[in-house]
């Protein structure tokens, strides 16, 4: 798919070829990935029924890329699409120098128009497992995803890359996908009071794009009574097609693009006695996810492109916008296994999607189709997932740890509110709503004063007699389009505070992604945060790095960042219909340097951008219009 | 809902004001009806299923609009839905000195982008029944849509005003409607080869946005076997609730939202001997359609805003794109009667919608509900269609008469064709594609010779010895945004030329509608066009002016216009699918006028008018971007 030329031999634009020359000088061998991408509308039955989705090329999910640190990777995405705007966002990638190829449609730049072409040009600045997705409305939800692999280079060695004798196993690339369409969803999220309707649990979890609705690949008798009130039937056969062939597609012989090839099972084949690398990342739309190998144990060895000190584990949680890569050893005989992928956090209604470790020593069997695959842990069992996330650190012999104190603190306090009717998320009691004018193309052009909400700095900060443990009592939210305004070079240290929900004694789990960074995770805890109390317990040893870190129910979360990258960035639960309803935030880093950036035109001509700052090269002679006749 | 103020006497778009101040001086007590108007998702349920449709301000269909002639109709779209642009056409208003006011994407404006909100400012410049629609990708057959209604005033007097003493009864407009989203649609209509997917026959006809699927409210003995290949169940309540109630919605309580009242019948209230005027348009997607009242004949005065001399019908045609005002007398015995709505051009596969004509004066009677519905003509009896349509001339104490003759000739064949595996419409092998920047926004800003292909005109007529009997031999179609440039105040002839499409021995009635005019109707025939032939067969006494008409299976259609409005304008075919797969040309009129025109800058601030013609305020300093730390 991907051709590779020189670094820094393309020139179709010449501003962004010089600046990601000046970033990449110092790599050497570095190679350029161009892909060229058609957003599209196209059929396809990820879970065995056939819907529309937001393809790439044709296809869902999108294409896989793989570089390597140090490369220019340079996608030309066409909007075909007839009616609906677009942007990619490059999840994990910190577009040092090219804020404006973020990807973020309000933020970091124009939301791509039907029939446009946007050229998204970055360096791939690090190894590790990311992905990529839209960043306009409920989008991604609507399946415009893929995987983004940067692989190490010797400038950019990965610490564990002699471990894996077996090479790299295919990347799971984790979602949930719903059978009615985002419009709907959205509708459903912005309809007052009662018309409200929530996005519900998903239809389907899906790997790499595919799952089976409403059926198991696996033998029928596997007991899912505990967490799911469903009847569940084995699928017909192993390639993914559902037992109500109504179910699935009228056509049969198609190809690549034939609905039970779309909904085939992941195989990830491998050798007795050999370790793989294996990546995972989960985009989902809601589900926090588990994954459990079949009589494998795992070794978690990287997180958001981050080295941990290694440890290992019998499953794993992923949440949304988390990525990780961990050793695997086919230590076990020579035959197939289960691969489950379970829900967390929320009580499922969805079936585990399944996939099949096959050891390729052995003779083809159905011996998988009698065994019973693994049940991962008990949805609500919270503790668990706060002692897996409670071990990750930074690997020790790669650790730099972080500055010993910040500049600043901003608390952030998540609550859900009711604004005149409508269901919101907010963050301090000012819930989210973006600009039509991005703020990087506002900043840009000085029109920072009018083109969004300039009454100060959202609050940093909440009171002081506010009960995390109870529903919010004072719901004076506001929807604004207010950003915090960070000093180049500062230090920014960040206390994510989650409370009750509406309803008494819940809370739920929140990965909040920040773009353009990774931030160390200085630490977490229950109730309400209390710096004489907890300061202390944070961990500024070897916090580790991320990009996206949980806030657990009723609880806090403390991170630490730089604010060395000049540009817009959103920090945001990644819940998709968690943002839609107001829930992130924006820092504007280095305003001043902003004004100096070479931002291309087309990244930022929309907008209050378009409208003051175009002027006709030729005004029109002040006639009046041609009269009626 | 609307408000009424002074004329020219508010000031939120000066240029704007100044125009129609200009335009509307010579009318005397002109108003201004001003609207505000929300496009966003909603979930509604036309014919008792719910899905998302794009409505107005929470409803589906949109507001009715009625104004007077002369008044200034000042519409502020407030675009809330999360990725689509939008823009509003004002079907059959004129738009005489704001052609950036006719909402048209890629020609008229730029779509107004998610949040952005754009003004629609112009003059009811002539009495009759209108409607308003989307105009941007298939959005019009997503429910974007409603009527406008042009009442005349003492300036603009109807002729047949004193004759419907009962006054106007509610406006009938009629569409279709599927259950599959338009971006699915759009979706099947792109695919190549055999992925391609026609978007078939709707599930249901709707009466003022209202039907009920696959149930009618008459008998169900109604015999329909005939032309439907359906059982046929009568719907249990004369509220449009279908028998299975699994098919309507889960909510019962719910006023003016409820499901059962959004697909209850519409009910047309009539006292005895008293004459009514009833006005009629379609906006459908595919379906040319018949109205056809039980017991009652009708007297066609108006054809799109335009007097034609009156004639009596049973039933009458309506065409998407059309509209008609007809005077209903109330002459029967006083009861309840039926309103048909059939399918009429293509085999039918859809239930005819039923309304219901209710004299007040019977006591409420369930009478109706056991006599059955008038049956309408059968779908495949053109020749009935076409005596219709030749009876309609100019009304005779109000005609103006064409110019004599022409000064340019433009000939369209209409073909279907496969293009590299796409089915397209062509004309005249030239299948039209619009471009990312609006033609009135390139040549208002002098960038006609790069936003758009501009390889000459597209072709004006086609090859001597094709046979528009047979499919296509040549298939040699390219897509292209070429346009036709006509000389301000040039009388221009059209002759549109039907032809067999890729199957043998089908062709298929097409509605044209001319966007910024009427234009004279001035004769139709079969088979090819010979001028020699034809030419001394053409009405130029009392054609009918219009803003529609149609080309009927392998037959040719000659229209006249004066192409004395500044603008760029769409000529196309209105049926939604056939325009999306390239079935229109562009007409740019006055193009050294155009640079004179004050075109509201946020009119057409995208593509390359934002990109090229935007020079920033402040350029940056040529720095070097942040380095990567």
């Amino acid at each position: 798919m991907a051709t590779n030329k020189p670094a820094c031999a393309w020139a179709p634009l010449v501003v962004v070829v010089a600046a990601l020359c000046a970033a990449t000088a110092t790599a050497t061998a570095a190679t350029t990935i161009s892909e060229t991408w058609d957003v599209e509308y196209i059929m396809w039955a990820p879970d065995c029924q056939q819907r529309v989705m937001i393809g790439i090329n044709g296809r869902f999910p999108g294409p896989n890329i793989t570089a390597r640190a140090g490369d220019v990777i340079n996608v030309t995405v066409n909007n075909k699409m007839h009616t609906e705007g677009v942007v990619i966002h490059w999840h994990g990638i910190r577009q040092f120098g090219t804020p404006w190829a973020d990807g973020t449609a309000s933020i970091s730049q124009c939301a791509i128009n039907p029939g446009e072409t946007f050229v998204y040009s970055f360096v791939a600045d690090k190894p590790g497992t990311y992905f990529y997705h839209g960043h306009f409305g409920m989008q991604r939800a609507a399946g415009l995803y893929g995987s983004l692999i940067i692989e190490g280079s010797p400038e950019h060695p990965e610490p564990f890359r002699h471990q894996y004798d077996g090479g790299e196993l295919p990347v799971l690339l984790l979602s949930d996908w719903w059978h009615q369409n985002v419009y709907a969803q959205a509708a459903g999220l912005d309809s007052k009071d009662r018309h409200f309707q929530w996005i519900g649990e998903p239809q389907t979890i899906l790997i790499n794009g595919r799952g089976q609705f409403e059926c198991t690949l696996g033998p029928a008798r596997w007991n899912l009574e505990k967490t799911i009130d469903k009847n569940i039937q084995t699928c017909v056969d192993n390639q993914g097609s559902c037992k109500d062939e109504e179910r699935c597609l009228r056509r049969s012989e198609c190809g690549p693009y034939c609905p039970k090839s779309q909904c085939a099972a992941v195989v990830l084949d491998v050798r007795q006695g050999k370790t793989y690398r294996l990546r995972i990342a989960s985009t989902t739309s809601l589900s926090a996810l588990n994954v459990k190998i079949q009589g494998h144990k795992m070794t978690v060895v990287e997180a958001d492109g981050n080295h941990v000190e290694p440890f290992v584990v019998d499953d794993i949680d992923v949440y949304s916008g988390e990525s990780y890569s961990v050793l695997l050893k086919a230590d076990q005989r020579a035959t197939a296994y289960w691969i489950s992928v379970g829900v967390r956090g929320r009580h499922p209604k969805t079936l585990p999607a399944l996939a099949i470790l096959n050891y390729t020593d052995a003779p083809p069997s159905s011996l998988r189709w009698r065994t019973e695959p693994p049940v991962t842990p008990a949805w609500d069992d919270i503790q668990r997932s706060k002692n897996f996330t409670y071990r990750i650190k930074a690997r020790s012999d790669t650790n730099e740890p972080p500055p010993a104190a910040a500049d600043r603190q901003i608390v952030l306090l998540n609550t859900q509110n009711l604004m005149n009717g409508h269901y919101k998320w907010s963050i301090n009691n000012v819930s989210l709503s973006l600009p039509t004018t991005p703020y990087l193309g506002a900043f840009r052009h000085g029109l920072q004063h009018s083109a969004f909400d300039t009454s100060g700095e959202p609050p940093a900060t909440f009171p002081e007699d506010y009960n995390v443990m109870v529903p919010p009592v004072n719901n004076a939210t506001t929807v604004s389009s207010r950003v915090f305004m960070l000093k180049h070079g500062s230090v920014v240290d960040v206390v994510l505070q989650n409370a009750n929900m509406l309803k008494e004694q819940v809370s739920e789990t929140h990965p909040w992604h920040l773009h353009g960074h990774d931030f160390w995770v200085l630490g977490y805890g229950d109730g309400r945060y209390d710096p004489l109390k907890h300061e202390a317990t944070l961990n500024t040893v070897d916090p580790p790095l991320r990009n996206t870190a949980v806030v657990f129910p009723h609880g806090w979360t403390v991170l630490r960042f730089i604010a060395n990258n000049t540009g817009a960035w959103a920090f945001h639960c990644h819940i998709e219909p968690h943002l839609h309803m107001g829930m992130g935030v924006i820092f504007i880093e280095g305003e001043d340097k902003i004004r100096e950036l070479d931002v291309p035109k087309e990244a930022v001509a929309c907008g209050l951008v378009a409208r003051t700052v175009a002027v006709p090269l030729t005004p029109a002679t002040p006639k009046a219009p041609s009269p009626a006749p």
